[in-house]
Order: C-alpha cells, then structure tokens, then sequence
C-alpha cells in the first residue's frame, strides 16, 4: 500500500458521552505523532465544520490540555444533528466536502459518531470514491445507547451504564429510608435499544436496584405494568422500577408520546416526561408516594463515574482509526470484539465495512429479557460488568473537574 | 459532672444525606468504645422506632460493617417524618418515650436530623427535665439544605453542593454541544433557602456553569426571568440556569404550585416539576430549544460524589456528641465554627441550645445575591469552596459502591 501524505479530519457527531472526547484524542493524539499526516484539523460541529470551512487546528493546542479530553464529556469539537442528503438526488454538500477536502489536502477523515454519523461518514466514503479524490475514511464509534451494529459494544456506553448502576444504587437507599413506603420510577435514555436501562440490573445485581425493569425490546402494557408494580410494593413495600424513554404499546406508538410533539433534526420524537408520566398514573391507580426521576443529560454526560475500561478502549478506537488508516485501510468502522486473556476480559479492535455498519440498529437480545418482560437475565450482566471495570484518576481543581481547555485556533 | 452510666438511643430523622450515616457512624462507634455507655441502640425510622420499641443493638454488627457507614447514603437505620404534639396538648408520645428509656435503661439520646428534628430533640429533652429523667439528649445536624441556625455550615452540605457544582459543570458542555443553541434549566432542592442552588455558581466559577442562578431568599418575577434568559441566550447562544424549587412570586406562592397540591407530615408543599414548568414557559415565550432537568434525589445521595471534608467533619459531629453528652452536657445541639489554621480553613466543634436552634431557618444572606437577583457574590464561593474539598477513598466491589450492610437485630 503507498503512503498516502496528507491533512487529516476529525469530526464528531450526534449525542455527545463521556468518553467521545477519549476517542477524539486517540485520532488526535495518534495523527500528530504520525509522519505521513501532515496537519491535523478538528471540524467545528462535526461535518458542519467541513462544510463552513470551520477547522482548528490541533497542532495549535497545548499538549497537556489535549491529554485531558480523555476526561472531558461531551463533544469537545462541537457537534451537529444534520442529516446528508442522498447523493443521487443532491450532491451540493459533497461537492463543496470535497472542495474543503482539496483546499487543505485533506487525505484522511474521520468521523466519530452513531448510527446517523457512520452513514454521514459511509456517503461521504463513496462519494469520495466516485469522484477519484483518494481519501481514506474510518468511522470512530460512540454511542451511549450501544445500538451500533457488528461491534460487541460501543465507547461511552459503559460510563453511562456505570453512572446509571451507581445512582440507582444510590437513589435505592435513599428512596426506602422512610417508614412509609415509596415507588420510585426511574428513566433512562434509549429510544429502540433498551441497553442502557438494563443497566440498572447491575445495581439490583448488587443488592441495591431495580425491582422491575422495562425495555424498548418488548411491548408495555400499561396494565400489566401496574399490576407488577402493585405486587412487588406490597410483597416488599417499596418499588424502585427502571424504564426506558422509549418504551411503546404494542401498536409502536411511545407511551410518552402524549407529552410532546418536537422532534429532532432526524425524525425521531424528542422524548421526556415519561417518568413523571408514569408516575402520575401509578399515583392515581395505587394511591401511594410515587418519585419520578428522569437521569436525563446527566446519563451522558457523567465523566466523574466514567469506566475506566471503556476512557481507554475509545482512546483505542481512535488510535485504531488512525493507524488502520495511515496503514491503507479507507471505508471501515473500527469495531470491537471481546476476548480473554487468562480467563480475564479482554478486547482487541476490528475493521467493519461502513456499509454494513450504517443505519442498523443493534438491540438488547429477546432471550436476555426475562419472560416476564420486567427484568434481564444473568447473560447481561455477564456481558456488561466487564465493561464498567476501572476508576480513572480524574484530573481535579480545587476538587472540581479539571476540563480540557481548547484554544480552537481556526486553520487558515 | 458525675459519671452517668446508660444506654444511648440514635435516631435519624427528615429527609437523608449522603453523609448522615457518617455522623451516624461517629456517634455509634463513639458510644461503643466508651466506657460508661452500656449499649447502644439504632432507633428503626427515628422517633419512630423508640415509640414502637424497635431498638437495633449496634454491638451486633461487624465493626467493618459499621465503619462503611461513612461512605453509605441516606439513613441506614431508617428514617421518619413524624412531627411530635406539644406535650402540653398532648404527652402520650413523651409518656411512651420515657417508658421506653426506663425499660432498656437509656440515659443518652442522639438525634440525627435537620430542624424539624432539632424540634423533636428539644421537646423530648425538655420533657425528660420536667419528668425529672435522668436523661442526656444532644443534637446531631445534618441537611443539604444547610439551613439550621447557629453554625457555620451543617453536615450533608458540602457533598450535595459538590454534587451540584459537578454535575452543572458536566451539563455545561454537554448543553451547549451542537450548533444551535439550547436553553437548560435545571431544578434544585431547597424550599426556603438558596443554599443548594447558590453552589451551582461554583460551577460557573471554573467556567463551565449556570449563566442565571435563582434562590428563594427573593422574590421571582417571571418577566424579569424570561427577559434575563432572553439576553443571555442573545449574547452567548446558549444560557444554562439553575433555580431553586423553593422560588416564589412576591405573594409568596411558589412558582411550582400550580403543579402539585400534596402535602408532605409537616405540612410543606411537595415541591418538583418545576424545570419542567418553566421549560415549557420559555419555550413557548422564547420558541427555542429547551431542556428542564431536575436533580431530584440524586442530589440527595450522590455519596460518590461526597466531599471528604463533609465525611470527616460529619463523623466529627456525631463524637462531639457523645463525647459532650458523656462528660456531663446535655440539651444541645452539635455545631460547626469555622477557623483558620496556618491561613487554611479549619472546623471545629461548639455547643448550642436546643431551643435556640430548633425551628429557626438560616437562609442566604442577602448580601451575597446580586442585585439583578440572578447571581450570588463571590463571597458565596469564598464560603463553599473549602467546604467541599477533598476526595474519600470510596469502597467499592466490581466498580460499584460497596455500602454497609447491617444485620438489625432488634435488642430484647
């Protein structure tokens, strides 16, 4: 394979996570040390930079403050919700990528992201294909929801699973300390992957979670539901139940629909609300003290709970990118693929075509959701508590987070 | 003094902390090591336990059990919102409680809690003196809410406003990621006074926190707020605001009221859903994105966030009361009085009277929020900030928190 010189991208896209920043530095990091990548630009807002010519450049950034993106939540670079047209019918946006790409030699791009980013990037890819500019494209993948397809699970979602199994654990002392007993609702992000919210089965796993736990995988029936949260309260009398935002009748419709109509840049219904919900209607059914808490952004965006594991293996992504790239690899999605070594986890990237990658949707198994369809079984907890492993040394101010502050020098 | 040989009952009362149990676990390993306390018992849900007879004995439980107290949210021995009659009116309580004490020989009393508790404290001392019971009684603090009279700060403080100033932090680059801009508003605990939502503004301190802070020590004028939120999303794009649930009309309604009408023991309005109120008053005034999110009990319990300072000086209270108590006091409350040693922030202990604390709210004082009554001062920040430093060693089990796990075997 012949060396390829050239300026590299970086963009990030979609719903920022602990530890996209992780795998923005691994690019980073490993494209600035490299001898064959002759400048390092970071897109502002994702493909949008691209687009308004809006790149930094990174070699402008303190060395000691890039270190610390691998602690930063959030999409350090900035993000974007947009969605790239098909090609065939409008290429105004590739053509002027395109024209970006050629004004600073751009000959490697990477883009890290979910499901709508590793499209964005598999358009991009063929586009750039068609029209004979040789660039190598590689997907980096983040997602708190753990929907992408091919990989056996994606940088950010443990940190949220770890942050949603500690406040459960938490919010589950807190929410029996009284001698009247109390049903506590908790919900958690997830559209159509209930990946996330059975991530609370870790704290139950532990003595201190969910008694009931519902994911977008199978139909709720309101019904049903009452009756389940009926009998654990008076079995145990309090309830703690987890659900995701996205649970939905048997007819698709979300059962948190009623509450809002805005949706997002993609289509999908901006959800919320679910849990007060919820707890509305256990309130007026039972007639007991109900809590509704939504985790909301903090889910996401928690870096001080961050797995350990999960910093490092999206620094890895990254890296991977980057050196499969340089390496002669163009159109893939790095992936993982666990393993042990010594009877201990273990994971090792892979390469996945981004055709393959783009626009599925990978989803809790049927056969880890209990029968009941309130719980999971033990096959996600052996899947998930590897994940979660390690405490990173969190870098600290005065005891507060000590975040990377970027200089973002534009690049002429 | 003459030495007073007895039992010792703690109770825990009102709404938990993260670090209740630390001055829980101060108290109890206190009173099991000294000579003159014969037993010590856990009271099961506070004053609660006493009237029922559901004593726990403490000397039953593994000493590395106890001692993870320290690190184990909310109240372990349970807790109660009972208000008690004035015994003037009616004294069967206070008759049950002393016929209590006699049978298991109780000649100390400790109770954990905030005002409501203080209150509790107070009349049982009172009537003890007037029953001519030999009976030691002393008051432990704790509340997030800060808010009890007479000390420079109270347990549970320090760890939920580092919970909120993190979490703020955190939020502030998720909420302001893409290239449109959003409008986020988050809810935070405390009905009368601005404690808690104030530490929102040590967020902000080290940039990355609330634009707009807004306590219920002044009024609220919704004009003035959505004008205040307009100018800032104008200016800067984006515009995160805490506000405290507590906040009020000039009527002195509270802005959240419309929303519920429960009430809980003591009478206060049941608070929350406020983020979501004004969400939807700003979206509907301003037209762009918004986001409420409430804290909730996470705020409450956030022991992997609590603040090693909070720990030790919470362990610290509930010594100085048995230690106090043992050496002839009695009708007190423990207290904090902050100094200095070599120019660094120093805490130690005082005394106060139970009737002088009980009932009394200490609020922000005015001269710490600013005049537009959308900030607080920097002598705020001056205040907080030595309050939450420090980071404990948290137990924990496959990067989960390992709490205390008591046995509760109920004395005889």
């Amino acid at each position: 394979m012949k060396e390829l010189k050239g300026a590299c991208i970086i963009g990030q896209s979609g719903g920022p996570t602990s530890v996209i920043n992780a795998s923005a530095y691994g690019v980073i990091r490993t494209a600035l040390d490299s001898d064959v990548i002759t400048n390092v630009y970071g897109a502002e807002h994702g493909i949008k930079g691209v687009l308004n010519d809006r790149l930094f450049d990174m070699s402008k950034e303190d060395a000691g403050e890039l270190e610390l993106l691998k602690y930063t939540p959030s999409s350090a670079l900035g993000s974007c919700r947009y969605k790239m047209k098909d090609p065939d019918e409008d290429d105004t946006d590739y053509k002027r990528i395109l024209e970006v790409f050629k004004k600073h030699d751009v000959r490697y791009f990477f883009y890290n992201g979910g499901n709508d980013s590793m499209d964005t990037c598999n358009k991009i890819s063929k586009f750039m294909q068609k029209s004979g500019y040789e660039c190598r494209v590689m997907g980096v993948p983040k997602t708190i929801d753990n929907d992408l397809f091919g990989t056996d699970h994606c940088p950010g979602y443990a940190s949220a699973a770890k942050y949603i199994a500690t406040s459960c654990m938490e919010v589950y002392q807190d929410a029996r300390v009284y001698d009247t007993g109390m049903i506590c609702i908790i919900e958690i992000m997830g559209r159509h992957a209930g990946w996330l919210t059975a991530a609370a089965a870790l704290a139950a796993e532990y003595g201190a979670g969910p008694d009931l736990i519902y994911l977008p995988e199978t139909d709720f029936d309101m019904e049903q539901f009452l009756s389940d949260v009926a009998r654990v309260y008076k079995e145990r009398g309090n309830c703690m139940v987890a659900v995701s935002e996205g649970i939905h009748y048997a007819d698709g419709s979300f059962v948190s629909e009623a509450k809002t109509s805005a949706t997002d840049g993609f289509g999908h219904a901006q959800l919320g609300g679910l849990a007060a919900l919820l707890a509305n209607v256990v309130k007026e059914k039972l007639g007991v003290k109900v809590r509704g808490i939504e985790l909301s952004l903090l889910q996401r965006c928690g870096a001080h709970l961050a797995s350990e594991t999960d910093i490092e293996e999206s620094f890895m992504a990254g890296k991977a990118a980057v050196e499969n790239a340089v390496a002669g690899m163009t159109d893939k999605m790095v992936a993982f693929e666990r393993g042990e070594i010594n009877g201990h986890y273990a994971c090792k990237t892979k390469l996945l075509n981004l055709t393959d990658v783009a626009n599925f949707e990978k989803k809790v198994p049927l056969d880890w959701i209990n029968e009941a369809h309130n719980g999971v079984t033990h096959d996600f907890i052996d899947y998930a508590l590897p994940l979660i492993q390690g405490e990173p040394k969190l870098p600290k101010e005065d005891s507060l987070p000590r975040f990377a502050r970027l200089k973002k020098v534009l690049a002429k």
